[in-house]
């Protein structure tokens, strides 16, 4: 029986690396932080699940807990993630992402703890590439241009002195965007989901949008937990690997695939406060590493995550 | 009169600022922050000085001061610069380079302030590199391999998003290894002189060494404050410049000519606890881009450096 932690246990991301790790054959001990909501114990089918809440940027308590509860495994998913907040809130995005998990392995180096880290890594980290750079592997340079990709850059080279002064085990990912049900409102896809579904309710009259010239690669959060589970098992240490669908879309793409399955068919105002004070136009990435050395691809087909997260919001707002 | 903040005001390097400053045939009033002491104000020649306490992780209050101040010029020195400090104490280190960065930057961005900052790096952001590659530019690739490294490039990073994002004024500097009287120590020349001395007043028997393999490109810190000021009064905003003297020099080459310039000869000891979990064999950079830029050069002859550094510490030993 393994003993798992994972941080950012009430996002997006943990929910179904919960759903994948109670499919598995095996048993697991969960331990589950979060800063924002605290859960009593509970189980489901083969997991084990305690919660404790926690503000990782009090590395003392972090240790305190890393030491009573010893994981084999640690998911690391705890992020504030999102791009925008990083250009409104820059000291806090920082600290929410290089600080927390750098608390989090100088915690397991002083404990001495013989456990493997997954640092969650993103795509912002290759920033602004040029189009024959395309699509980005593992070992295209970094360029970010917010201050969420710098905090995610500092996290990964922070990994990498751990791994390699201090011999503790990470594995790495720079993971491109994910989207599915349940995603927050304010990530641009299940913005746009959610923005449809409210006009097709008759719930809005107008469809907002960003700049949505801009593409990238996404990938369905359901593959996403498979590439975290797989790294843990047979990721090599040291190693970052790129979890990316191969795929670029545009977001004018997307939302035009979107308003199709939702069978609507109207115009989107563009809002300048969408608008970033810089963005990478295109961000398309290689996930040739980790189906060479890992076996992992994506199997969820792109329409189907867009039905799921139309469906998830009509959910969500009809039952309101 | 330009008004001019300094951090890290205690430090090694600000004392020459000082001096410097005050050979200049304009007036300054300056401000000097510090986390370690606290003075009275008091004036040096064309200099006004006061001098406040603080701890610049306290965000809040550092931008209370720079509201009150409202400076011309930033000299941002502080720094816990120390590399063998970074692995012992890896998040003090970080929060005490990267984070206090990122308060300055940000509290200067939320005032709207209207000043320049340099923002010091270092040349250790380079790290492993491999020999065909030098001298290093500031073109070369980054690959740091300590703590100490991780946080200066992190730092650099986020002044470039504080340039191209936010349109704060931000001048960088990659500076290699500076030496000169009253530095402390803890640092490797100034440990070397320091040791020499004391063995030739009989108040020890032992050298004691870590790796003297190691190449560095050591600059005059006199000739360091002279490159900043230069930079403050025209280096290009966003621009990185480095601060070196194109000249490698191995640890062990040092020694034998502070040993020569002290008239001692006197076998040293290795001393493991002195080595660094990893290091950088070589480390020389290139200074053309400043020199082409700004017109500044390094004045100090080398050997005039370490026989001031052993008179230094010959006053300090004798005086006790």
């Amino acid at each position: 029986m393994k003993k798992v932690l994972i941080t950012g246990f009430t996002g997006f991301v943990s929910k179904y690396l919960l759903d994948h790790l109670a499919d598995s054959p095996d048993e697991f001990t969960i331990l589950g932080l979060s800063r924002s909501q605290y859960f009593e114990a509970f189980s489901i089918k083969n997991l084990t699940i305690s919660v404790k809440k926690i503000d990782l940027t009090n590395q003392a308590e972090l240790q305190s807990i890393l030491e009573q509860f010893r994981p084999d495994h640690i998911y690391h998913l705890a992020s504030d993630s999102s791009v925008s907040y990083s250009w409104l809130k820059p000291i806090e995005s920082f600290q929410n992402n290089t600080n927390i998990f750098l608390n989090l392995a100088e915690s397991v180096r002083l404990l001495g703890l013989k456990c493997r880290i997954l640092s969650v890594g993103s795509s912002e980290e290759y920033g602004m590439v040029e189009a024959k750079n395309l699509p980005l592997t593992e070992e295209s340079a970094f360029n970010p241009i917010s201050p969420y990709a710098v905090a995610r850059v500092s996290q990964e080279l922070l990994s990498k002195v751990y791994v390699q002064g201090f011999g503790v085990d990470i594995v790495m990912t720079r993971s491109f965007n994910h989207i599915g049900p349940n995603q927050k409102g304010n990530f641009v896809i299940s913005s746009f989901a959610k923005q449809i579904v409210q006009y097709k309710l008759g719930l809005a009259s107008t469809i907002e949008v960003g700049n949505v010239s801009i593409i990238r690669d996404f990938l369905d959060v359901r593959d996403v937990v498979k590439a975290y589970t797989t790294l843990i098992a047979s990721g090599a240490t040291g190693e970052v690997y790129n979890i990316c669908s191969n795929q670029g879309r545009s977001l004018e793409e997307v939302l035009a695939s979107l308003m199709q399955l939702a069978g609507i068919d109207h115009p989107y105002t563009s809002n300048d406060q969408l608008i970033r004070p810089a963005d990478n136009p295109v961000i398309v990435g290689s996930n040739a590493k980790i189906k060479a050395h890992c076996g992992w691809q994506p199997l969820i087909p792109f329409e189907q995550t867009l039905r799921d997260m139309l469906q998830y919001w009509e959910t969500q707002l009809m039952g309101r």
